[in-house]
């Protein structure tokens, strides 16, 4: 497999990072997952706004570094030159810090670390068809969620946590609501009304969020950005959750209480297809 | 300058990791920081002992992997073979969760990349001795601030806005309450007595912290393990920091006002005095 790593394409064996890049040593850096579908990023434009936001917040690299044009190309090569150019894929792009002395302070004059990667993907599509469980914890993240940092240690143990329950993801509590999953965001129905929270500094805004959004208007659903209280889960009619490669994904158990009647919902059934269909994919294997 | 890398003593050129490790994708690992004075670690034993927790607690590594004594066996070849044996250095340990396809979920059957690397340390006496100022920022970090974990990005642009601000240190402000610095815990001297916030998950329990209020009983001071509130800065006699490398350092101004008298003050000063003492370093450059 070929990697990008500051300006160079090699094999993944060859990209080897010093020790003192900040990533290593601080989780100094901001990532993006975008899906390659048939040699091409799909959403390029929220993945490389997202990825231009956290680089400005957080004053790591600039344009001289990496252009949203500058992403997708590489990308794009990269999906060719690993010969992922004909079916569905994601490209994982990392910029860090950069190699410097470990001093908390930012360094100057020190070059950031770009990194790009290409791999296959294949939706697991047993799973959004038939549902999955997930465990609801403790949201105990910082306050700055929205931005798309390799800080994930939380998001790490959550998922592990998940995992070991049996689970396929950790639903986030904070202050009595629903944020968003560990690596997920999280959409709810009651009375027949979409629920997600709200962007602010506790989610990270996802790209698939925004796509399923606008899906959901435009199939006449009434979109609330709001939050899912505590309490009112039990009056869930469906819970899913969306992203990049989660796609939309049925939740049909919570803490080992059935969601709803314990089946995928049609509102999350009917997103999935409106997003299958958004992005050129088989629409039909979708929603059946 | 040799460093070590997962077994092996090499120069630091050549200590390179792989895109994959679970350090540089997600911060997932911890660290220590020791110094080493004429070629032995000081206060090994807490400095080990808060390791062997954080690799507990995450379930990263284990006694196979480091122990205590192996910590301190790796230090004291690395100060040795580095010409560092003779006067003050800092020596830096990092383990993480090893190199493993990008998923969130703890990978199996892989073992832990172990770093670590010596350099030389001196103190910055005219601070000591002066004075700094600090600013006071919210703390919005997670709340398993006791892990001494690479997930550091808060406490790096923390100390970030304290440069820009002309300070030495952030001094963080959570539910309000001084809870420590962006790298350092927090002592303030109220109505004579020293006050800092109690252990729990919102402090790192700092090695240096310990030691103080141990030395501080000593000296007959009243200690108090407990918040100082927002309300209560402009009564502050004294407030200064501890850490690893920071010692005592004491801040003379906070958000630009003064703490006292504008200078150190008496428990500081005999503070830094009795750990200097303690530490086997020179006690009469200290506190004078």
């Amino acid at each position: 497999m070929l990697v990008y790593l500051n300006g160079r394409y090699i094999p993944k064996a060859e990209a080897l990072i010093p020790v003192d890049d900040r990533g290593f040593l601080f989780g100094d850096g901001v990532y993006e997952l975008t899906r390659g579908i048939r040699g091409k990023l799909v959403y390029e434009e929220g993945h490389g706004l997202m990825l231009e936001r956290g680089m400005r917040e957080l004053r790591i690299g600039g344009p001289e570094v990496l252009t949203r044009e500058g992403l997708r190309e590489i990308s794009e090569r990269l999906l060719t030159e690993n010969g992922l150019a004909e079916g569905d894929a994601t490209v994982y792009a990392q910029l860090t810090r950069g190699v410097a002395p470990r001093l908390h302070v930012f360094p100057e004059n020190t070059p950031p670390t770009v990194y790009m990667s290409a791999a296959p993907f294949s939706s697991p599509l047993e799973l959004r068809r038939g549902g999955v469980s997930a465990i609801t914890l403790p949201d105990i993240r910082w306050a700055r969620c929205d931005l798309k940092t390799v800080n994930l240690l939380p998001n790490v143990v959550a998922k592990q946590r998940a995992k070991e329950a049996g689970a396929f993801e950790a639903i986030l509590l904070r202050d009595g609501a629903i944020t968003e999953g560990s690596s997920t965001n999280v959409f709810g129905v009651i009375d027949g009304e979409l629920r997600t929270y709200p962007k602010s500094n506790y989610i990270l805004p996802g790209v698939t969020r925004d796509v399923l959004i606008g899906l959901a208007r435009n199939l006449d659903f009434v979109v609330n950005e709001a939050p899912i209280f505590a309490e009112e889960i039990d009056r869930l009619e469906e819970l899913f959750l969306s992203g990049t490669t989660t796609e939309v994904q049925p939740i049909t158990k919570l803490d080992g209480q059935p969601i709803g009647d314990g089946r995928p919902g049609p509102v999350a059934l009917a997103l999935l297809e409106a997003l299958y269909q958004h992005l050129g994919l088989e629409a039909s294997v979708a929603a059946r």
